[in-house]
């Protein structure tokens, strides 16, 4: 683990898993449409939202796959990893109160890179309502411990 | 156009572009954080986002991306499109303050389908900062009227 609890390249192995779940309430979806400019009918006009194939509002697809950024930097690699790209196919619609579960699963470790690709899915209940697939980049045990004995190499040069 | 402003499918030509802009500010980060889950230091801790090679904190990656999706439901092909995929790639860093510009151009057409392609951009300035492709389901002027004359030769069998 590095220094905030994250996963360093050479703790991970291809399988490792991890979830976040979060319920998308009504107030998510509000702070979504403010914070990302998308106030389309679908997301914030109950009556609009009725006349359509959904039936009612449905939450952005964004503010959805947005659990798979929550669970990989809180759970897998966690703090320290930095996103390189995501893939995302939106299957089937998410409601307010509804719970997303996403999962995040290491596929592929390409270590002198320091880069994962783990495959990402979000369930609501056993419905699957987003997958898709991620690349990050993580922090490195060894490229640490190599800067430290760089730094110590060079004061005992100073101090000889 | 539909109903509600979009464009359907039949108004489309490859190479359409529109651009929907965004200031990304600190007001945005903190409820993007509460609404996906994702709290990362590296968007919600100064003192530690400074430490990083950063230097600072810096805007979810979906967030920035999320005007990708604000450009789309209300620019091209505007309301009533719906989001089938998107395919996203960070490619720097984006800050508080920093004013994010989403491109969308028309890639193709599968008119019989009634699904877009476009490629998809965010710039801050000159500077690209996410760029991917997005695939969506438009509304469509042929299904319409064709709903619309069924419903018209219903009516008429049932008054002949």
């Amino acid at each position: 683990m590095n220094e905030i609890n994250g996963y360093d390249i050479e703790d991970l192995h291809v399988g490792m898993a991890a979830t976040y779940a979060k319920t998308i309430t009504e107030a998510d979806i509000v702070l979504f449409a403010a914070a990302s400019g998308d106030n389309n009918a679908m997301h914030t006009n109950e009556e609009f939202a009725q006349s359509t194939e959904f039936g009612g509002r449905i939450a952005h697809g964004f503010l959805t796959a947005s659990v798979i950024s929550a669970a990989l930097a809180n759970r897998l690699p966690g703090p320290g990893a930095v996103y390189l790209s995501q893939n995302l196919t939106f299957r089937a619609p998410v409601r307010p109160g509804d719970t997303v579960r996403a999962t995040v699963r290491v596929k592929q470790i390409v270590l002198d890179r320091r880069r994962v690709v783990l495959e990402t899915w979000c369930h609501v209940a056993d419905r699957l309502v987003v997958e898709g697939e991620a690349t990050v980049k993580t922090t490195s045990k060894t490229s640490r411990e190599a800067k430290l004995g760089g730094a110590r190499d060079e004061l005992a040069a100073v101090l000889e």
